[in-house]
């Protein structure tokens, strides 16, 4: 395989890792915006010095505040799964599997994650978020067995 | 270099990093593993509500427990370290190096992350535990180092 | 494109990968170096043990110190960053862009996070920290958003 965009398979995986690259990006971005709202949220101690984003600094904005921690959340659980999509994706396609299977495999993912994320932003039951989660992560682990058997085959 | 799981290389890569891929997301499911073992250690205050994997709520399920804890520091360690091994792995078969080579720096991560996990999950010595991830850290910067000698060479 | 380390345009990506890949290493090892440096910053209840590296446990050792923290905010910074950077910069080189484009903007993130680093270790202020991280983060969509727009025409 030579890696050309034009290849349907590499344009696959190409557009669904970018659309989950963008969404995990988006998470920093969602954060931030949650820290301006409620003026706090914050980290580090110098986040308390006087500065043109925080000109009333308090001791309290260092205190954890749900809605910035539940955008950390769902941030974090984007880390423990979204960079091993992006690894066993690439590798995925270079097993050559077909077209069809690559296209439900690694667009379903990308569906399976924005369902995990309007089920985690809007606090819907542990049951259903954790039923999107198990989805994606199947998916995840199928890419990479298949690379597995393919090598070893 | 065409990416073919027919070269050596390629597989031997592959294979390392689907090990790796897989061994991380193990880490997801050991921790909900233990979080239905102790009933608890969750983190979302949805996570509350009575559902069907959650029949007798009690807010003392928001607290931290140890021993699902454990789980989360081994994943978080595991983040820490496999997606740049998997990046750092990748570019270092496209410089080319001694096949026996890439087996042993390769495949010799992937010992030294299990025995990681093994020393971490049975609660051994810092000082053993830290032992194993010097070994894998010089492994991921070792081949690092490589790609930018050839680049720069 | 086969993946020559020989292209520009790859060993370009290839360099400001593997740079990224150690600075985001480094960041373990200065996180060690400052638990080293304060005997303390643990978290794992083990690590109380009196072993060569700890000779004298005591438990205060679990606590969270501050000089420990900073490096594992940097690090999380990283973890939330760079991983994503890895994955885009790769899908965006694939596109075929203008060689000076890649360099600026490939170049130019690595630079961004050295900043970014110089500036969270040193305690400045959130305002100078978070246009450096907006600064990464724009050029990391950007090449993302490049891609879809590439597969999508």
């Amino acid at each position: 395989m030579t890696l050309s965009l034009q290849d349907p398979l590499l344009a696959t995986y190409a557009l669904a890792a970018s659309l989950m690259i963008l969404k995990t990006m988006a998470m920093g971005w969602l954060t931030v915006w949650r820290m301006m709202q409620v003026k706090g949220g914050y980290r580090a101690p110098e986040d308390l010095r006087r500065t043109l984003l925080n000109r009333a600094p308090d001791p309290a904005q260092l205190a954890p505040d749900e809605r910035v921690e539940r955008m950390r959340r769902i941030h974090m659980n984007d880390l423990e799964n979204v960079p091993f999509f992006l690894a066993a994706g690439f590798l995925f396609v270079l097993t050559g599997p077909p077209l069809i299977w690559a296209q439900v495999l690694l667009y379903g993912y990308v569906a399976s994650r924005l369902l995990h994320f309007a089920a985690y932003v809007t606090a819907q039951t542990h049951d259903l978020r954790a039923t999107l989660w198990t989805l994606g992560s199947l998916m995840v682990m199928g890419m990479a067995l298949r690379v597995v058997w393919v090598v070893l085959a």
